[in-house]
C-alpha cells in the first residue's frame, strides 16, 4: 500500500518537473505542492522508521522465539484472568476486587519460573503482613478516638514506609525481599489509609488478598508448565556456552598469533567472531547474578534438585573472567605488535600451539563435565597433558638465552656489526616472551576453573562414568596424585621463576 | 534484660550440677529447664541475629546519610497523599480513587530525580495512552452487540498485551519506556475488562488519570525540591573520583613493585585500600550506565544543561577500565614475581617512577578538569611530559641489552660460569621489561582517555582558564600541536617495535 503511494506520487513530481523545463521555475509550483512534497517526505521518513523498527522487532522474535512464546503466555495469562469480569457467578463472590488479580498478573509475569515464583511469593507475603499489620493499626487508631484517628494513622504510614523503604537499600533484603518491601509499604498505605473511610474492611482485604492469590497462581502455573524458561538451566547452559567460547577464542588468538602471515586472512571475517567469545565473558556477570538470584526459588526440574548448588556457578564465573582478562591481554599483545622475529616465532610456535590446544580441550572438557553434569574420567589426563606442556614451554623459555647467545651460528644472515645483532634479539624476543608468560598464566588459571567445576561436581553430587572402576584403583590413583601433587609444585616454583 | 536473664539461668543450672554432683544426673534436671535452655539459647541468638542486622543497617544509614534522607522523603510523600483521606473536601472530587495517588507514589518514588522523573512521565503517557485505547476498544465491542462484546474484550486484551510485552524486549524501548509499556499493559486490562461492567467508565477514566498525575506530580516536587539527588551529578562525582581512585592505584602499584623490600611493610594496611582503586573503576559500568539512562531526563541543575552530554560520561567510563585493565596485569605483574634482579630494577626504577608519576598527575588533572569544568591550562604540557619520559623509559630498554652483553664488566661477583650468567640475565630482566611495556601501554591509554575528555569539554562547553591568551597564541600553539603530532607519531612507532 505504502509502496504504491510511493510510485504514484513520484510519477506526479516528475510531470512537475516536466511542465516547469528549467529548475528555477520548480519552486513556481505553488505552495501546495511544495507543502505535498515536504508532507510525502515526512511521511516515507515515517514509514521507513516504522520498518525498521519492525524489522529490529521480527529479528529479535526470530532469534529467540522463546521471547514471543512469553508474550503469548502473558497475553494468555491475562484473558484468563479477565474471564472473572465476564462470568456472572465469579464476579459476584469478588465483585471490583476481580481487578487486584490483573494488577498482579501484569506485574508479577516474568520472564523465568524463578523470578516469577520470586516476584508471587513476595507479593503474597508482603500483602499478608502488611495487611495484619494495618489491621493493627488501625484497631489502635479507631479506639483512640475521633481526634487521633488521623494522627495516628499518619504516623504509622510515615514510620513503616521509612523504616521498609530503607530496609531496600540492606544488600541481603534487597537480594530477596526488594518487590517484597514495595508491596508491603503499598498495601499497608492503603489498608491504614482507606480503613478510615471504607466500612467493611475486612471483606476488603480478605478479597483483595484471596484475588492476589488467584492471580498469581495462575501466573505460578502458566510459567511452569507451558514451555517453561527456567533461570537455573539457563545459567547452567550460560556457563558451558561461555566455556566453550573462552577455549574457542584462545585457540584462535594463538592461531592468529603464529600463521597470521597470508593463511588467515582468507576468512578474515569468521575467526574475528570466534576470536571475542571471551567478550562475552566479561560481559555477563550481571546476567549470571540475576539468573542464581532467581533459580534458587525454583523447585526441582530436569536435571536439578531444589538444592542444587547455584552459588558455586557464580564462582565458575568469577574464575572464568579472571581467565579472559588474560585472554584479553594476549589479544592486545597481537594485535600491538607483530615484530617479533620469525625465528624466535618459530622456535616457539610449535610448544605455544601445544599449549593452547591442551588448554582449550582441558576447558571443552570440563564444558562437556558441566553439560552432561557427568564427572570426566579424563579431566586428570588432559591436566597433567596440559601441566607437562607448560612445563616444556617453559623449559624452552629457559633455553632461548643460549640460543641467542651465538646468534652467528644459527643466524648466518649478520645484520650489521654484533652489538645491533645482540639488541635486536632481546627486543625481537620480549614480544614472544611476554605471549609465553601469558600462555602459562592462562593456562594456571584454567586450574582454578577445573577445581572450580569440581567443587560443583562434588556439591551436585555429579555421577561418574567409571565409578565402579575408580573405587577398585583408589590406593594407586591416591599415590598417582600425590606424586602429580609434588610435580605441580615444583612446575610451580619454576614457573615463578620466570 | 536479656543479659540479666542468661545471668540468673547460668546460675540455676549451676546449682541443678552441685545437687546432682556428678554428670550423668544432669538430664535428670526435668524436661522444663531443657526446654527452657534450648528456648533460651533460641532467643540468645535470634536477638544476636536481629542485633547483627540492625548494626548492619545503621552503618548503612552512616555511610551515606543521603539514604535516610531519601526514606523520610518516601515517608513525607506517603502521608501528604494520605491527606486526600482524611480531608472531606478533597475526598468527595476524587472518591476512592485517591488510592491511584497512594499507589502511584509508592511506585514511583526512586532515589534520584532523573528515575523520579523517568517514572512518572513514563506512567503519565503509559496511562493516558492505554485511556484512550481502552475507550476505543470499548466503544468498538460495546456497537458491536452483547455476543460479541466479551470476545472483542477478550482478543484486544490478548493482541495488545502481547504485544507490548514484547516491545519491552526492544532494546530501544527497553531503555526508556520499559515501565511505560508495563503500566500501558496494566490500564488498558483495566480499563477494557472493567468497561464491560462500570457504567461510568468516563468519570473513573478521568479521576483516575488525575490522581495520577497529582501523585506524581507531588514525587517530583518532594525529589526536587527537598535534598535533591541528581543522577547527573552522581554520574559527574563518580567518573571523577573513579578517575583518582586509578591514579592512586596505578601511583601505588608502582611505587609496591620498586620499594618492596622493607619499606611498604610498616604501613601494610594503608597503601592495599589505596592499591585496589582499579577494582571500583572494573566494576562500576552498570553504575555508570543507569546514572547516564536517568540523567538524561532531568532538567538543567546546578553546572548542568538540559542536553548536558551524559553519553560522553560512558566513553569516559570505557575508556578508564580498559586502563584499570592493563593496571590489573600490572598488579598482577608484582604479586606473581619478585625475582628481578636487583640491579636491572634499580636500574629502571627511576625512570619507571617518573613515567608512573607523569602518568598519575595527568589523570590527576584530567579529573580536576571534570570536578571544575574548566578546561586545565596545564593539560598540554603534563600529556607533553608524560610522553617524554615515556620515550626515555622506551630509550632505556632499548639501552638494556647492551648493559647486559658484558655482564662481567658491570657485576664483579661472577655467578658460576659464563653460560648460566647469561641465562640468568635475560630470565631475570623479563619480568622487569614485562613491567615496563605495561608501563607504556597504561601511558598510551591514559591519553585515550584524555582525548575523550576533551571531547567531553568540547560538547559541554567548559571554560578555559586562560581562554583569553589561548586566542591570542592560536597559530603558534597550532605549529606546537602539529610538530607534537608529529612526535608522537615517531614515538608510536619506536614503541611498537618493543
Amino acid at each position: 500500500m505504502a509502496h504504491q503511494e510511493k510510485a504514484t506520487s513520484g510519477v506526479e513530481w516528475r510531470i512537475t518537473l516536466g511542465d516547469g523545463s528549467s529548475k528555477s521555475l520548480v519552486p513556481d509550483a505553488g505552495p501546495v505542492s511544495r507543502i505535498w512534497i515536504g508532507l510525502k517526505g515526512l511521511i516515507a521518513g515515517l514509514v521507513l522508521k516504522v520498518w525498521k523498527f519492525l524489522k529490529r522487532a521480527w529479528d529479535i522474535g526470530v532469534d529467540d522465539p522463546r521471547k514471543v512464546i512469553h508474550c503469548l503466555k502473558v497475553g494468555m495469562a491475562l484473558t484468563v484472568v479477565s474471564l472473572f469480569y465476564f462470568m456472572r457467578p465469579l464476579y459476584k463472590s469478588v465483585g471490583g476486587n476481580a481487578m487486584w488479580a490483573i494488577m498482579t498478573v501484569v506485574v508479577v509475569f516474568e520472564n523465568t519460573v524463578g523470578a516469577t515464583i520470586c516476584k508471587s511469593l513476595n507479593r503474597v507475603f508482603g500483602t499478608t503482613l502488611a495487611g495484619f499489620l494495618a489491621f493493627g493499626v488501625h484497631w489502635v487508631a479507631s479506639q483512640s478516638g475521633q481526634e487521633f484517628e488521623p494522627l495516628i494513622t499518619g504516623a504509622s504510614v510515615f514510620l513503616l514506609a521509612s523504616t521498609a523503604t530503607f530496609s531496600r537499600f540492606i544488600p541481603s533484603v534487597k537480594a530477596r525481599f526488594d518487590y517484597g518491601a514495595m508491596i508491603f509499604i503499598l498495601t499497608f498505605s492503603l489498608v491504614t489509609v482507606s480503613g478510615y473511610r471504607v466500612d467493611k474492611l475486612f471483606d476488603m482485604a480478605h478479597q483483595r488478598i484471596s484475588t492476589i492469590i488467584i492471580g498469581t497462581s495462575l501466573c505460578i502455573l502458566v510459567t511452569m508448565f507451558i514451555c517453561p524458561i527456567w533461570a537455573g538451566e539457563e545459567l547452567h547452559i550460560l556457563i558451558s556456552c561461555n566455556m566453550d567460547k573462552l577455549a574457542n577464542s584462545l585457540d584462535g588468538c594463538v592461531d592468529e598469533h603464529f600463521n597470521y602471515n597470508g593463511e588467515l586472512k582468507d576468512r578474515d571475517k569468521q575467526p574475528d567472531k570466534k576470536l571475542l567469545g571471551y567478550k562475552c565473558v566479561l560481559s555477563s556477570k550481571a546476567t549470571e547474578e540475576s539468573m542464581a538470584k532467581f533459580a534458587r526459588w525454583e523447585p526441582a526440574h530436569g536435571r536439578f534438585n531444589f538444592k542444587h548448588p547455584w552459588q558455586q556457578y557464580l564462582k565458575i564465573g568469577a574464575s572464568m573472567r579472571s581467565c579472559a582478562c588474560c585472554v584479553e591481554a594476549l589479544k592486545r599483545c597481537i594485535d600491538s605488535e607483530n615484530q617479533a622475529s620469525e625465528f624466535t616465532k618459530k622456535h616457539l610456535s610449535n610448544i605455544c600451539l601445544k599449549v593452547s590446544s591442551n588448554s582449550s580441550s582441558v576447558m571443552k572438557e570440563v564444558a562437556k563435565t558441566i553439560k552432561t553434569m557427568k564427572r570426566s574420567p579424563s579431566i586428570d589426563f588432559l591436566v597433567e597433558e596440559m601441566r607437562s606442556t607448560v612445563q616444556d614451554l617453559q623449559n624452552e623459555l629457559n633455553f632461548l638465552p643460549k640460543l641467542l647467545s651465538p646468534p652467528e651460528v644459527l643466524h648466518p644472515e649478520s645484520k650489521g656489526t654484533e652489538e645491533t645483532t645482540s639488541t635486536t634479539h632481546l627486543l625481537e624476543v620480549i614480544p614472544v616472551v611476554t605471549f609465553a608468560s601469558l600462555m602459562i598464566e592462562i593456562s594456571s588459571r584454567i586450574q582454578a576453573i577445573v577445581e572450580t567445576v569440581e567443587e560443583l561436581a562434588e556439591l551436585a553430587e555429579f555421577k561418574g562414568e567409571v565409578q565402579e572402576k575408580d573405587k577398585q584403583n583408589q590406593p594407586n590413583t591416591n599415590r598417582i596424585v600425590a606424586s602429580q601433587l609434588n610435580d605441580d609444585q615444583q612446575t610451580m616454583k619454576a614457573l615463578e621463576r620466570v
